[in-house]
Protein backbone atom coordinates (compact mmCIF):
# COMPACT_ATOMS: atom_id res chain seq x y z
CA UNK A 1 0.00 0.00 0.00
CA UNK A 2 1.74 3.24 -1.31
CA UNK A 3 2.00 6.37 1.48
CA UNK A 4 0.66 9.60 1.09
CA UNK A 5 1.30 11.63 -1.74
CA UNK A 6 1.08 15.45 -2.90
CA UNK A 7 1.60 16.56 -6.35
CA UNK A 8 2.69 19.93 -7.07
CA UNK A 9 1.16 20.64 -10.57
CA UNK A 10 0.56 23.09 -13.25
CA UNK A 11 -2.23 22.99 -15.38
CA UNK A 12 -0.43 24.59 -18.54
CA UNK A 13 2.55 22.53 -17.80
CA UNK A 14 2.94 19.53 -20.15
CA UNK A 15 5.64 17.96 -18.07
CA UNK A 16 3.60 18.11 -14.92
CA UNK A 17 0.55 16.84 -17.09
CA UNK A 18 2.73 13.30 -16.88
CA UNK A 19 2.14 12.58 -13.45
CA UNK A 20 -1.17 13.69 -13.40
CA UNK A 21 -1.86 11.24 -16.01
CA UNK A 22 0.65 8.42 -14.39
CA UNK A 23 -1.51 9.26 -10.95
CA UNK A 24 -4.99 8.91 -12.91
CA UNK A 25 -3.97 5.49 -14.64
CA UNK A 26 -3.56 4.05 -11.20
CA UNK A 27 -6.24 5.42 -9.34
CA UNK A 28 -4.29 6.83 -6.52
CA UNK A 29 -5.41 8.81 -4.00
CA UNK A 30 -3.37 11.69 -3.89
CA UNK A 31 -3.61 16.09 -2.62
CA UNK A 32 -3.02 17.79 -6.13
CA UNK A 33 -1.47 21.70 -5.56
CA UNK A 34 -1.60 24.30 -8.34
CA UNK A 35 1.87 26.11 -8.59
CA UNK A 36 1.95 29.54 -10.74
CA UNK A 37 4.55 29.40 -12.47
CA UNK A 38 4.66 33.01 -12.88
CA UNK A 39 4.80 33.82 -9.65
CA UNK A 40 5.59 30.57 -7.35
CA UNK A 41 5.71 31.00 -3.76
CA UNK A 42 8.46 31.24 -1.49
CA UNK A 43 8.41 28.25 0.11
CA UNK A 44 8.40 25.86 -2.65
CA UNK A 45 12.33 25.95 -4.07
CA UNK A 46 13.33 25.24 -0.29
CA UNK A 47 10.86 23.05 1.02
CA UNK A 48 9.85 20.84 -2.11
CA UNK A 49 12.20 21.38 -5.59
CA UNK A 50 15.20 23.34 -5.64
CA UNK A 51 15.29 23.65 -9.15
CA UNK A 52 11.76 25.00 -8.50
CA UNK A 53 9.98 23.42 -11.52
CA UNK A 54 6.67 21.30 -11.71
CA UNK A 55 5.76 18.26 -11.49
CA UNK A 56 7.09 17.30 -8.25
CA UNK A 57 5.76 14.70 -5.67
CA UNK A 58 5.86 14.88 -2.04
CA UNK A 59 6.02 11.09 -0.45
CA UNK A 60 4.81 10.13 2.92
CA UNK A 61 5.20 11.61 6.20
CA UNK A 62 2.75 13.29 8.72
CA UNK A 63 -0.95 14.51 7.04
CA UNK A 64 0.25 18.48 6.24
CA UNK A 65 -1.26 20.92 4.12
CA UNK A 66 0.23 20.96 0.87
CA UNK A 67 1.91 24.78 1.40
CA UNK A 68 3.44 23.11 4.27
CA UNK A 69 5.10 20.48 3.39
CA UNK A 70 6.50 18.21 5.76
CA UNK A 71 10.47 17.87 6.31
CA UNK A 72 9.45 14.27 6.71
CA UNK A 73 7.86 13.38 2.97
CA UNK A 74 10.32 12.46 0.36
CA UNK A 75 10.77 14.86 -2.44
CA UNK A 76 10.79 13.43 -5.69
CA UNK A 77 11.21 15.55 -8.94
CA UNK A 78 11.65 15.25 -12.73
CA UNK A 79 8.71 14.27 -15.10
CA UNK A 80 9.26 10.77 -16.37
CA UNK A 81 11.38 9.83 -12.97
CA UNK A 82 8.09 10.69 -11.39
CA UNK A 83 6.39 8.06 -14.23
CA UNK A 84 8.76 5.76 -13.35
CA UNK A 85 7.70 6.22 -9.64
CA UNK A 86 4.14 5.86 -10.04
CA UNK A 87 4.65 2.86 -12.36
CA UNK A 88 6.83 1.27 -9.43
CA UNK A 89 4.39 1.95 -6.54
CA UNK A 90 1.25 0.88 -8.70
CA UNK A 91 2.07 -2.28 -10.89
CA UNK A 92 -1.32 -3.64 -11.16
CA UNK A 93 -2.29 -0.54 -13.08
CA UNK A 94 0.52 -1.50 -16.18
CA UNK A 95 1.46 2.11 -16.21
CA UNK A 96 4.75 -0.17 -17.29
CA UNK A 97 4.32 -4.07 -18.52
CA UNK A 98 6.21 -6.85 -16.91
CA UNK A 99 8.04 -8.41 -20.08
CA UNK A 100 11.35 -6.43 -19.81
CA UNK A 101 11.51 -6.04 -23.72
CA UNK A 102 7.83 -4.11 -23.82
CA UNK A 103 9.45 -1.76 -21.01
CA UNK A 104 12.47 -1.28 -23.01
CA UNK A 105 10.53 -0.61 -25.74
CA UNK A 106 8.18 1.81 -24.20
CA UNK A 107 11.57 3.81 -22.76
CA UNK A 108 12.89 3.65 -26.14
CA UNK A 109 10.01 5.74 -27.22
CA UNK A 110 10.03 7.61 -24.47
CA UNK A 111 13.79 8.80 -25.68
CA UNK A 112 12.70 9.93 -29.37
CA UNK A 113 9.80 11.97 -27.83
CA UNK A 114 12.65 13.83 -25.35
CA UNK A 115 15.22 13.80 -27.90
CA UNK A 116 13.76 14.57 -30.90
CA UNK A 117 9.81 15.38 -30.44
CA UNK A 118 10.15 18.01 -27.69
CA UNK A 119 12.98 19.96 -28.78
CA UNK A 120 11.97 19.88 -32.43
CA UNK A 121 8.37 21.22 -31.58
CA UNK A 122 9.63 23.55 -29.06
CA UNK A 123 12.08 24.91 -31.92
CA UNK A 124 8.94 25.46 -33.91
CA UNK A 125 6.68 27.05 -31.22
CA UNK A 126 9.23 29.46 -29.45
CA UNK A 127 11.55 30.14 -31.96
CA UNK A 128 9.82 29.65 -35.34
CA UNK A 129 13.01 27.18 -36.11
CA UNK A 130 12.25 25.02 -39.39
CA UNK A 131 9.08 23.09 -39.23
CA UNK A 132 10.73 19.84 -40.82
CA UNK A 133 12.49 18.94 -37.81
CA UNK A 134 8.76 18.63 -36.65
CA UNK A 135 8.16 16.49 -39.32
CA UNK A 136 10.94 14.73 -39.46
CA UNK A 137 10.44 13.61 -35.63
CA UNK A 138 6.63 12.70 -36.16
CA UNK A 139 8.06 10.66 -39.31
CA UNK A 140 10.11 8.99 -36.99
CA UNK A 141 7.83 8.19 -34.18
CA UNK A 142 5.29 6.63 -36.41
CA UNK A 143 7.77 4.61 -38.17
CA UNK A 144 8.04 3.15 -34.38
CA UNK A 145 3.94 2.77 -33.98
CA UNK A 146 2.53 -0.61 -34.33
CA UNK A 147 -0.19 -1.51 -36.70
CA UNK A 148 -2.60 -0.57 -34.15
CA UNK A 149 -3.12 0.54 -30.82
CA UNK A 150 -0.67 3.10 -28.77
CA UNK A 151 3.11 3.26 -28.76
CA UNK A 152 3.74 -0.14 -27.60
CA UNK A 153 0.06 -1.49 -27.93
CA UNK A 154 -1.01 -1.58 -24.83
CA UNK A 155 -1.65 1.93 -23.26
CA UNK A 156 2.15 2.54 -20.99
CA UNK A 157 4.37 5.22 -19.98
CA UNK A 158 5.63 6.21 -23.89
CA UNK A 159 1.58 7.25 -24.42
CA UNK A 160 2.12 9.34 -21.24
CA UNK A 161 4.98 10.75 -22.14
CA UNK A 162 3.75 12.14 -25.40
CA UNK A 163 0.03 13.29 -25.38
CA UNK A 164 0.54 15.98 -23.13
CA UNK A 165 2.72 17.82 -25.77
CA UNK A 166 0.60 16.69 -28.68
CA UNK A 167 -2.47 18.58 -26.77
CA UNK A 168 -0.35 21.74 -26.09
CA UNK A 169 0.81 21.62 -29.69
CA UNK A 170 -2.75 20.99 -31.22
CA UNK A 171 -3.96 23.87 -28.80
CA UNK A 172 -1.04 26.24 -30.29
CA UNK A 173 -1.58 25.31 -33.63
CA UNK A 174 -4.97 25.81 -34.35
CA UNK A 175 -5.54 28.91 -32.54
CA UNK A 176 -1.65 29.95 -33.94
CA UNK A 177 -0.21 30.79 -30.94
CA UNK A 178 3.49 30.81 -31.43
CA UNK A 179 6.53 32.16 -32.62
CA UNK A 180 5.65 30.97 -36.17
CA UNK A 181 3.92 32.98 -39.35
CA UNK A 182 0.43 34.01 -38.71
CA UNK A 183 -2.26 31.63 -40.22
CA UNK A 184 1.12 28.66 -40.41
CA UNK A 185 -0.40 27.14 -37.39
CA UNK A 186 -3.40 26.06 -39.31
CA UNK A 187 -1.38 24.54 -42.32
CA UNK A 188 0.94 22.55 -40.24
CA UNK A 189 -2.01 20.90 -37.98
CA UNK A 190 -3.62 19.87 -41.44
CA UNK A 191 -0.10 18.54 -42.65
CA UNK A 192 0.63 16.37 -39.34
CA UNK A 193 -3.12 14.67 -39.23
CA UNK A 194 -3.03 14.57 -43.29
CA UNK A 195 -2.03 11.56 -45.04
CA UNK A 196 1.29 11.10 -44.73
CA UNK A 197 1.13 11.14 -40.79
CA UNK A 198 -2.07 8.81 -41.21
CA UNK A 199 -1.51 6.56 -38.71
CA UNK A 200 0.34 8.82 -35.98
CA UNK A 201 -3.11 11.03 -36.38
CA UNK A 202 -5.32 7.86 -35.53
CA UNK A 203 -2.90 7.34 -32.53
CA UNK A 204 -2.88 11.00 -31.64
CA UNK A 205 -7.13 10.45 -31.92
CA UNK A 206 -6.59 7.40 -29.41
CA UNK A 207 -4.31 9.19 -27.12
CA UNK A 208 -6.47 12.30 -26.77
CA UNK A 209 -9.52 9.92 -26.24
CA UNK A 210 -7.82 8.67 -23.36
CA UNK A 211 -9.39 9.21 -19.87
CA UNK A 212 -6.77 9.68 -17.82
CA UNK A 213 -5.69 12.30 -19.99
CA UNK A 214 -8.91 13.88 -20.60
CA UNK A 215 -9.53 14.02 -16.98
CA UNK A 216 -6.29 15.90 -16.64
CA UNK A 217 -6.31 18.33 -19.28
CA UNK A 218 -8.32 21.82 -19.22
CA UNK A 219 -8.63 22.88 -23.07
CA UNK A 220 -10.66 26.53 -22.27
CA UNK A 221 -7.59 27.02 -19.46
CA UNK A 222 -4.24 25.63 -21.26
CA UNK A 223 -5.72 27.96 -24.28
CA UNK A 224 -6.22 31.22 -22.14
CA UNK A 225 -3.10 31.03 -20.53
CA UNK A 226 -1.03 30.39 -23.89
CA UNK A 227 -2.63 33.32 -24.97
CA UNK A 228 -1.29 35.39 -22.02
CA UNK A 229 2.17 33.76 -22.00
CA UNK A 230 2.85 33.80 -25.63
CA UNK A 231 1.19 37.11 -26.58
CA UNK A 232 4.76 38.32 -27.73
CA UNK A 233 6.22 35.29 -28.83
CA UNK A 234 5.93 36.43 -32.92
CA UNK A 235 7.60 39.85 -32.68
CA UNK A 236 10.09 38.30 -30.33
CA UNK A 237 11.31 35.73 -32.42
CA UNK A 238 11.92 38.28 -35.31
CA UNK B 1 15.92 -17.08 -17.22
CA UNK B 2 16.96 -14.65 -19.41
CA UNK B 3 16.90 -15.63 -23.49
CA UNK B 4 20.17 -15.29 -25.61
CA UNK B 5 22.07 -12.24 -25.53
CA UNK B 6 24.42 -9.86 -27.93
CA UNK B 7 25.99 -6.74 -26.96
CA UNK B 8 27.37 -4.13 -29.87
CA UNK B 9 29.74 -2.07 -28.28
CA UNK B 10 33.03 0.07 -28.86
CA UNK B 11 35.84 -0.07 -25.88
CA UNK B 12 35.93 4.22 -26.50
CA UNK B 13 32.62 4.68 -25.91
CA UNK B 14 31.16 5.53 -22.55
CA UNK B 15 27.41 5.00 -23.48
CA UNK B 16 28.41 1.55 -24.93
CA UNK B 17 30.13 1.11 -21.29
CA UNK B 18 27.21 1.54 -19.38
CA UNK B 19 25.73 -1.53 -21.27
CA UNK B 20 28.57 -3.60 -20.63
CA UNK B 21 29.06 -2.57 -16.72
CA UNK B 22 25.44 -3.31 -16.15
CA UNK B 23 25.90 -6.86 -17.53
CA UNK B 24 28.93 -7.17 -15.64
CA UNK B 25 27.01 -6.92 -12.44
CA UNK B 26 24.53 -9.40 -13.36
CA UNK B 27 27.10 -11.39 -14.12
CA UNK B 28 25.10 -12.04 -17.50
CA UNK B 29 26.40 -14.80 -20.24
CA UNK B 30 26.79 -13.04 -23.53
CA UNK B 31 28.36 -12.28 -26.59
CA UNK B 32 30.22 -8.95 -27.37
CA UNK B 33 30.61 -7.70 -30.92
CA UNK B 34 33.09 -4.69 -31.24
CA UNK B 35 32.03 -2.26 -33.25
CA UNK B 36 34.43 0.17 -35.44
CA UNK B 37 33.07 3.19 -35.03
CA UNK B 38 35.38 4.87 -37.42
CA UNK B 39 34.64 2.43 -39.88
CA UNK B 40 31.05 0.61 -39.19
CA UNK B 41 29.87 -2.48 -41.08
CA UNK B 42 27.61 -2.22 -43.42
CA UNK B 43 24.93 -4.60 -41.89
CA UNK B 44 25.09 -2.35 -38.69
CA UNK B 45 22.62 -0.02 -39.46
CA UNK B 46 20.06 -2.29 -41.46
CA UNK B 47 19.90 -5.32 -38.79
CA UNK B 48 20.91 -4.04 -36.14
CA UNK B 49 20.51 -0.06 -34.88
CA UNK B 50 19.27 2.34 -37.47
CA UNK B 51 20.17 4.99 -35.35
CA UNK B 52 23.83 3.34 -36.20
CA UNK B 53 25.47 4.39 -32.42
CA UNK B 54 26.45 1.68 -29.92
CA UNK B 55 25.19 0.31 -27.37
CA UNK B 56 22.53 -1.92 -28.96
CA UNK B 57 21.59 -5.60 -28.38
CA UNK B 58 20.14 -8.57 -30.12
CA UNK B 59 17.99 -10.27 -27.47
CA UNK B 60 16.28 -13.42 -28.23
CA UNK B 61 16.59 -15.31 -31.55
CA UNK B 62 18.48 -18.40 -32.59
CA UNK B 63 22.04 -18.44 -31.85
CA UNK B 64 23.87 -16.87 -34.82
CA UNK B 65 27.35 -15.36 -35.10
CA UNK B 66 27.30 -11.70 -34.10
CA UNK B 67 28.14 -10.36 -37.56
CA UNK B 68 25.14 -12.27 -39.34
CA UNK B 69 22.17 -10.87 -37.07
CA UNK B 70 18.88 -12.90 -37.16
CA UNK B 71 15.56 -10.83 -37.79
CA UNK B 72 14.06 -12.99 -34.81
CA UNK B 73 15.98 -11.41 -32.42
CA UNK B 74 14.79 -7.99 -30.92
CA UNK B 75 16.87 -5.14 -31.35
CA UNK B 76 17.54 -2.59 -28.32
CA UNK B 77 19.00 0.48 -28.45
CA UNK B 78 20.28 3.31 -26.58
CA UNK B 79 22.35 2.77 -23.56
CA UNK B 80 19.82 4.05 -20.34
CA UNK B 81 17.52 2.14 -22.03
CA UNK B 82 19.65 -0.90 -21.81
CA UNK B 83 20.95 -0.57 -18.19
CA UNK B 84 17.23 -0.39 -17.23
CA UNK B 85 16.53 -3.46 -19.40
CA UNK B 86 19.52 -5.23 -17.73
CA UNK B 87 17.96 -4.46 -14.31
CA UNK B 88 14.28 -5.98 -15.28
CA UNK B 89 16.16 -9.13 -16.86
CA UNK B 90 18.69 -9.79 -13.92
CA UNK B 91 16.56 -8.11 -10.78
CA UNK B 92 19.03 -10.01 -8.12
CA UNK B 93 21.53 -8.09 -9.41
CA UNK B 94 20.18 -5.08 -7.86
CA UNK B 95 21.26 -2.59 -10.46
CA UNK B 96 17.93 -1.09 -9.12
CA UNK B 97 16.97 -1.44 -5.77
CA UNK B 98 13.11 -2.58 -5.15
CA UNK B 99 12.28 0.51 -3.19
CA UNK B 100 10.06 2.49 -5.21
CA UNK B 101 12.00 5.78 -4.14
CA UNK B 102 15.15 4.25 -4.17
CA UNK B 103 14.62 3.76 -7.72
CA UNK B 104 13.52 7.15 -8.16
CA UNK B 105 16.36 8.80 -6.68
CA UNK B 106 18.46 6.61 -8.61
CA UNK B 107 17.00 7.65 -11.83
CA UNK B 108 17.26 11.64 -10.47
CA UNK B 109 20.70 11.47 -10.12
CA UNK B 110 20.74 9.90 -13.76
CA UNK B 111 19.13 12.82 -14.88
CA UNK B 112 21.27 15.32 -13.45
CA UNK B 113 24.51 13.44 -15.04
CA UNK B 114 22.62 13.69 -18.60
CA UNK B 115 21.08 16.63 -18.28
CA UNK B 116 24.02 18.84 -16.68
CA UNK B 117 27.30 16.35 -16.33
CA UNK B 118 27.57 15.06 -19.74
CA UNK B 119 26.92 18.61 -21.40
CA UNK B 120 29.28 20.45 -19.64
CA UNK B 121 31.84 17.76 -19.82
CA UNK B 122 31.58 17.34 -23.47
CA UNK B 123 31.37 21.13 -24.01
CA UNK B 124 34.67 21.64 -22.10
CA UNK B 125 36.24 18.61 -23.78
CA UNK B 126 34.97 19.12 -27.56
CA UNK B 127 34.45 23.15 -27.59
CA UNK B 128 36.75 24.34 -25.28
CA UNK B 129 33.67 25.95 -23.38
CA UNK B 130 33.77 27.54 -19.66
CA UNK B 131 35.32 24.61 -17.18
CA UNK B 132 33.15 26.22 -15.28
CA UNK B 133 29.99 24.50 -16.05
CA UNK B 134 31.98 21.19 -15.06
CA UNK B 135 32.24 22.34 -11.75
CA UNK B 136 28.69 23.61 -11.28
CA UNK B 137 27.46 20.02 -12.47
CA UNK B 138 29.96 18.63 -10.18
CA UNK B 139 28.76 20.50 -7.47
CA UNK B 140 25.47 19.41 -8.23
CA UNK B 141 25.84 15.62 -8.22
CA UNK B 142 27.73 16.01 -4.81
CA UNK B 143 24.93 17.55 -3.32
CA UNK B 144 22.94 14.84 -4.26
CA UNK B 145 25.43 12.45 -2.56
CA UNK B 146 24.73 10.72 0.79
CA UNK B 147 27.49 11.07 3.60
CA UNK B 148 29.14 7.24 2.03
CA UNK B 149 28.94 5.06 -0.67
CA UNK B 150 27.71 5.28 -3.81
CA UNK B 151 25.34 7.42 -5.53
CA UNK B 152 21.79 5.95 -3.50
CA UNK B 153 24.25 4.08 -0.88
CA UNK B 154 24.18 0.66 -2.93
CA UNK B 155 25.75 0.60 -6.03
CA UNK B 156 23.20 1.27 -8.92
CA UNK B 157 22.33 2.12 -12.54
CA UNK B 158 23.15 5.91 -11.17
CA UNK B 159 26.32 4.43 -11.09
CA UNK B 160 26.71 2.86 -14.13
CA UNK B 161 25.50 5.94 -15.60
CA UNK B 162 27.90 7.97 -14.39
CA UNK B 163 31.22 5.75 -14.42
CA UNK B 164 32.01 5.36 -17.73
CA UNK B 165 32.16 9.27 -18.11
CA UNK B 166 34.31 10.15 -15.10
CA UNK B 167 36.48 7.60 -16.58
CA UNK B 168 37.16 8.85 -20.13
CA UNK B 169 37.53 12.43 -17.88
CA UNK B 170 40.67 11.38 -16.44
CA UNK B 171 42.26 10.00 -19.63
CA UNK B 172 41.23 13.22 -21.23
CA UNK B 173 42.67 15.56 -18.16
CA UNK B 174 45.37 13.71 -16.89
CA UNK B 175 46.73 13.63 -21.12
CA UNK B 176 45.57 16.73 -21.47
CA UNK B 177 43.41 15.59 -24.97
CA UNK B 178 40.67 17.78 -25.86
CA UNK B 179 39.71 21.46 -27.25
CA UNK B 180 41.23 23.25 -23.77
CA UNK B 181 44.43 24.89 -23.53
CA UNK B 182 47.33 22.91 -23.21
CA UNK B 183 48.55 22.57 -19.93
CA UNK B 184 44.64 23.24 -18.72
CA UNK B 185 43.69 18.98 -18.02
CA UNK B 186 45.98 18.33 -15.87
CA UNK B 187 44.98 21.90 -13.51
CA UNK B 188 41.41 20.99 -14.24
CA UNK B 189 41.37 17.12 -12.67
CA UNK B 190 43.52 18.29 -9.38
CA UNK B 191 40.17 20.45 -8.79
CA UNK B 192 37.91 18.49 -9.29
CA UNK B 193 40.12 15.84 -7.27
CA UNK B 194 40.65 18.47 -4.55
CA UNK B 195 39.30 19.85 -1.50
CA UNK B 196 36.05 21.90 -2.68
CA UNK B 197 35.15 18.34 -4.50
CA UNK B 198 36.23 15.92 -1.59
CA UNK B 199 32.62 13.74 -1.43
CA UNK B 200 32.54 13.82 -5.61
CA UNK B 201 35.79 12.29 -5.38
CA UNK B 202 36.17 10.06 -2.86
CA UNK B 203 33.00 8.71 -5.06
CA UNK B 204 34.75 8.95 -7.81
CA UNK B 205 37.45 6.69 -6.37
CA UNK B 206 35.35 4.10 -4.99
CA UNK B 207 33.45 3.83 -8.63
CA UNK B 208 36.74 3.47 -10.40
CA UNK B 209 37.47 0.53 -8.10
CA UNK B 210 34.24 -1.63 -8.87
CA UNK B 211 34.91 -5.04 -10.46
CA UNK B 212 32.73 -4.38 -13.43
CA UNK B 213 34.19 -1.10 -13.98
CA UNK B 214 37.65 -2.71 -14.17
CA UNK B 215 36.58 -5.36 -15.80
CA UNK B 216 34.93 -3.69 -18.90
CA UNK B 217 37.29 -0.41 -19.18
CA UNK B 218 40.83 -0.38 -21.22
CA UNK B 219 42.54 2.36 -19.79
CA UNK B 220 45.59 2.06 -22.56
CA UNK B 221 42.92 1.31 -25.32
CA UNK B 222 40.83 4.59 -24.61
CA UNK B 223 43.95 6.50 -24.22
CA UNK B 224 45.38 5.31 -27.44
CA UNK B 225 42.40 5.91 -29.19
CA UNK B 226 41.49 9.42 -27.37
CA UNK B 227 45.32 10.66 -28.93
CA UNK B 228 44.42 9.22 -32.45
CA UNK B 229 40.72 10.78 -32.53
CA UNK B 230 41.02 13.95 -30.73
CA UNK B 231 44.63 14.18 -32.55
CA UNK B 232 43.72 18.24 -33.73
CA UNK B 233 40.56 19.13 -31.78
CA UNK B 234 42.77 21.86 -29.91
CA UNK B 235 43.25 23.42 -33.66
CA UNK B 236 39.37 22.55 -34.39
CA UNK B 237 38.09 24.63 -31.54
CA UNK B 238 40.30 27.68 -31.82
Amino acid sequence: MPDRITLYTAKICPFAQRAEIALAEAKAEYKRFEIDLQNKPEWYAPKVNPASKVPAIAYGGPDVPPDQPSPESVKIAESLVLVEFIADLFPEAGILPKDPVKRAQARFFIEGVSSKFIPAWFGFQMRNAPVEEVYKAIEYLQSLLPESGFAIGEFSAADIAIVPFLARARVSLLNDIGAFPEGEGKKVYAEITGSKFARFAKYQEELFNRESFKSTFDEAYVTEAFRKRFANIRDQAK
